[in-house]
């Protein structure tokens, strides 16, 4: 069975496991003070255009999301984000752990924050007298792609920004998977201008190529980061191991070309799935593709091909998430399309 | 130069690569809901001899000291350990950033926590008729080996559980060294003992031939530590990954395998540098050695073998750290030895 | 100008202040361990039906929520709460700086959760397959009266309590007005019901005629709460001057009848506002009620008759709130209801 | 029988019960924005000297230590403090609650930190190469007295304040007894000074004539303390009884005049012991006085004066504290000194 339920269940990108093979028998300098993390946070400053980016190699988004967040909120802050964002629903309350409160607006139907919510809200927050009783709106949180594939422009990022500088708020960026969205077509986003407008985001590897791995990158230096990291558990022993990972992704574009393979992937079986005039919910222009199924056409996959019921309908049919990856193959695709019009 | 500074500057044994290796193309449940997971959870149930034994996988020692720490403990407690636990001093306040205060107790020259130590402590506590308004005491923490080379006997174990019982505590035992431990002579203690007076202990990979990676056991079940460890950041997207490794480490000896190469090699430095009349402070039955050092010795590992300062010494020597582990060969040892005769 | 803004903004019954008063110049056991602490909890065993009822007191609301709920959840659970509760909007995030979510489900109009909402929600909580990645809910947060002055009766009180037996939930009732609920006639919940439905209530003094305080009653021994209460600052080295309020307040039925003095000036209020056709909204059976008035009838209040704003209208007008208190008089709301028709 | 076992065992001086029962029965701007607080705000900031002074009201030592601490650090930070510091030992971990390491240090026998103690520390910390991996120092905690009636001069304020800034600590000032050491002779720390060198301290009004509250008064205005201290339940909805307490406290002189009652008293105390050349442990220049005593002398005590064993000697005598307040007498010190005459 070729399993398209998530983008995390296989191991890494050849190039990454021949690095961690070639370095395994030598040793290291440790907790990322190593040639290879030196290496991969200058590549990372490069691609980002900002010599003065800070970067942290952590393990996880659950851990990354939690550590950053906690470090740029005061005590009496909390984030706004999205309600069905991921920090608000699946991280077990990992942000709530360290004292925030998630400040949930109401996002589009790809998962979005529309600069004019975001607007609305935090005028509503302080039209309301009461304000100062309430939880202090302290960042704002992004994901790129959403949850459900949805893609920001730059202009809806350069105008975030804004209205978080009109109203003191930081802005975090959750590229869990990034690489997808810098492969697309549909989006005129890219490091450079992830770099320039947020405070804080972060480059995901987990699933996009690495064994493991999130590149986390402030702005500015980030004075206790590394302490703050620490005391979540999040600094690696063997640093080594996520900074080679990311020095091989940033080196002769890797990175971009996994995401690429991914996106295109899920571009072709968008295009597939559209010539059976299958609808979408939402439509996504990255690697996570949200096709709406008929009962019929949910048991012509079974068996054959792994997906994620994303919601059940009243007929009998779903929403399904298909995801493809850097490991995605064009027949993969072609399976998926193939028992679809078997 | 060899570096004998720490045990976690290099990769993971060969047979756990190549294990990652042989997966790395293959689809895997995720969350740790895969094969090897299922696998390596069971030998080690089989390996502590209680089929109830509840296990999960966490990515590393600060990370699972605060995660196991923060479930087992009531708000209003906190963990006793020894004033040089790892806990206490080298995790950034890891365990207080969850809430808890860590209690610390005098230790004995190798880092552990003598019983009389303990009942006098917890005697005390409760002879003060102000306690209610102090941290209560919840759980103990101790380390085997030590953060000194420290080794508990059977025999304090089992006295250390029985205080535990009568004052109400339980009992936490952090092994991010365990299989250095397990292969010395000069302890009794072995996975079962520990899977009987321990209410939970952690199996450390990160150290001993892992990749990363520390298996936390639980006596009993223990409800609620999926979300718990998810909150904290510490369940793996690609769980597999963990759950391999353990599975590896627990076949055909693996995990004593490489314990015993470390303490065997750390035995022959010790012995080696006996001979040379250094003394050593503490002396140490396990992996790590802290031998005490002259400014002429130090002078003749500088650019050949890297250690650790462990103490400057007022006359320009120093009591400096060598650890040994599953990858040290007698080669390096001899090159220490060597170097020092020189 | 009279104040009907809101129901905290004056001193205390005039019993209390004699109490105080009297007890001024004496000396007393401290931390709660004086006579009027003894008596003033025995009192309350007795007026709750429960002598094994574990009972603290505590200075405010937003403090007792906090550490009541800090207490009685474990750290990867989090408390459902109607999105209109006071701990989800006015406590500026206290439960989360403890380290727990609030969940929120939606309230009817008067701000109650009704037991279908709460088993729809619990339902849909285990149906989703993803749940252990998400906050599990460990207790349920009501307030007797709501927000908006709703009242639970004791059929809905009771088949929440059975609601929460299925799903293994704490049941935790916020009384800050539970006066002016227990002199209502519009609702059968006496103190005994709570008492026997509740794992934990608490008794409002602060809006109910004491000066400042709350007294926790917690249904079987909570043990730990010394402590815990003590941990969050809420642990009065005076306690003396909590426990005779309490002592005083269930002495010949003084909380009663301070509760029926509010609840019955509110009841007059109300006959007279419906008299002149103004509409409620929502309608209200306790000591807040909350008219829609025309910008017209808002003039005629303006600098005689203190209000506040609950919800400006697209008309000019607003849904305002008029508090009466155990301290509001006949002539009181007469001046209301006199502005009103002037 | 005349209890001298602690300074928080009565009511409030007559002068603040008097201005409490004549608010009693008026309506009161809520949550600090009444008539009272704003002037009580004024006048302290006359008596700090400083019109930029951001002025708050709490209600108790350990909810303002740890409120206080909170905000002022960031998650990675610890504060120092004398190992028998309050938030070290008697705040049941109220500071490790809000996720802060407590860093001790040694105290001189009166429970001081001297300078040349914290430059220590401070100098032996940042020698350590390991201390990015440790709890980083946030802020410097002491106590004006000491929890053993010691006083620090301003000669060592200054000093330990010029430290502070050498190394970036905030400093903050426990002043719950602040008013016996303001009318200390044997001290010339006065409220401007505390106003200059602290970053933020708390005039205490529990023990030193009020029915409770403390003031905090922060040297520059500090953003975010209002929803701070509404989230730590330290913001009394009722918000004029604080204010009219220390309104009326710094009205007259009387904060000062009634700290010089009790330490008046105190030293008429101590020296009638010293005149029966019982000794003392430590020396105190304050309202708390620590003879020892032999089990004959505490014999005399039993039944007629109430005090606190301190410490139990070997010999069956113990060290015991004898607080004065603002409301001993005279005569209550002579019943001490008549009762070990007898």
């Amino acid at each position: 069975m070729i399993d398209f339920s998530c983008d995390y269940n296989c191991g890494c990108a050849p190039e990454i496991l021949a690095a961690i093979s070639a370095a395994n028998e030598s040793q290291h300098a440790t907790y990322g003070f190593d040639t290879y993390s030196q290496r991969g946070k200058e590549k990372i400053r490069a691609a980002v255009g900002n010599p003065e980016a800070d970067v942290y190699f952590l393990v996880g988004g659950t851990q990354t999301n939690a550590t950053v967040l906690s470090a740029i909120l005061r005590p009496w802050e909390g984030v706004v984000s999205a309600g069905s964002g991921h920090i608000a629903v699946h991280e077990s309350g990992a942000v709530e752990a360290t004292g925030h409160k998630v400040l949930t607006v109401a996002a589009d139907d790809c998962g979005r924050i529309e600069p004019d919510t975001l607007r609305a809200y935090l005028r509503g927050f302080y039209a309301d007298e009461t304000y100062p009783h309430m939880v202090q709106p302290g960042a704002v949180y992004l994901s790129h792609p959403t949850e459900y594939g949805g893609l920001y422009g730059a202009a809806a990022l350069r105008e975030i920004r804004a209205i978080c500088d009109e109203y003191g708020l930081k802005l975090f960026v959750d590229g869990a998977r990034l690489a997808y969205a810098l492969a697309s077509p549909e989006t005129d986003v890219t490091l450079r201008l992830l770099g320039e407008v947020c405070d804080v985001f972060y480059i995901g590897g987990t699933k996009c190529g690495a064994l493991l791995g999130e590149a986390v990158v402030f702005r500015r230096e980030q004075k206790g980061f590394f302490p703050a990291h620490k005391q979540r558990g999040a600094l690696l022993a063997k640093g080594f191991l996520l900074g080679l990972q990311f020095d091989t992704l940033f080196t002769d574009g890797l990175y971009l070309r996994l995401g690429r393979q991914g996106t295109d992937c899920a571009f072709t079986l968008r295009e597939g799935l559209r010539a059976m005039a299958i609808p979408f919910r939402p439509e996504s222009g990255s690697n996570q593709q949200f096709p709406v199924l008929s009962s019929d056409q949910l048991k012509k996959l079974d068996g054959k091909i792994g997906y994620e019921i994303w919601q059940h309908l009243p007929d009998g049919g779903a929403v399904i998430r298909l995801c493809a990856s850097w490991r995605t193959t064009r027949a993969d695709v072609d399976a998926v399309l193939d028992a679809l019009r078997a």
